[in-house]
């Protein structure tokens, strides 16, 4: 069988939201998905709020509970009837979030086991055929089939396959094997 | 650069020692390494036991204190002038080793990023060169050349390319490049 290697945040988890959600919050802000259309909320956040939006991350809790995106879990259910699904994370830059990301999977993705689970920094290291993932230096990195998921940040860079939502993952599968 | 990855447990850290100093203290025994040629301490032990050795390696503390093999640091030091290394280790099996492994490895091993960490479950997603480890499985999924490093359970394996400690490394990579 082939292998597809997930990305989780901002494939599989609204991981900006919950940013967007904590960041408004602390400083009375509301910036919204759309103000981001090709650009990382790092880049429209000032300087001197950098350090909170790298708290945020940092805290424990904060991968715990984040909303799983429409039709990421049955599209994957289904798709690992016929591909073997691995789940590869950059979780090395964020070492808080281990054990979160563990729990969250293990909840929303339980048909997965964790023997496919992959933390790494680097996404260059992952043999598969396919990965799935918002960020294009982590395409540019794998040495098979990219796939761009769409976040804000990515809305203005072309040259991957792209897909906009977990229906078009189904599709861009349904006549592979 | 052609890529190297190293397994943690019984390739860079004398893990087998503590697990087996906690068995003696906790049972007054004396089993001993030479006495584990050709087989796992999961194969000795009784069942009423096993438990107790499942639950050493879930202590959080287990994995913070393991001794450095001899020339492991130096030899991994000096070979990533030469070649890509990454830290592979299935840690996934013990999710509470997550956060004693990363802080292990900064603290001994200072000199890789932990971009090139991997916790993994299954060894056949990795895209390397070479593959050290001390299990047979591991090496068998793995798709590059498999290097079988030495450890009192896997004395009578035959059909990898072996290495005995730190200073065969070296010596196995010498000419390599």
């Amino acid at each position: 069988m082939k292998r597809i290697c997930v990305d989780m945040d901002e494939v599989m988890a609204d991981t900006l939201g919950e940013h967007l959600r904590r960041y408004n919050d602390e400083f009375g802000e509301a910036v919204t998905r759309e103000e981001l259309f090709g650009k990382g909320l790092w880049e429209v956040v000032s300087t001197d709020r950098q350090s909170s939006l790298r708290a945020y991350l940092d805290d424990e809790e904060f991968f715990a509970n984040l909303p799983v995106f429409p039709g990421a879990r049955e599209v994957l259910e289904s798709l690992s009837q016929r591909f073997d699904i691995y789940i590869a994370t950059q979780a090395m830059s964020v070492p808080s979030s281990f054990r979160a990301k563990y729990q969250w999977l293990q909840r929303h993705f339980p048909f997965l086991p964790p023997s496919r689970y992959v933390y790494c920094g680097d996404k260059g290291i992952l043999r598969a055929d396919y990965l799935i993932d918002d960020l294009p230096r982590n395409l540019m990195r794998f040495e098979g089939t990219g796939i761009l998921y769409s976040a804000p940040h990515n809305m203005t860079v072309s040259g991957f396959d792209r897909v906009n939502d977990w229906r078009e993952v189904a599709e861009y599968f349904r006549d592979k094997a």
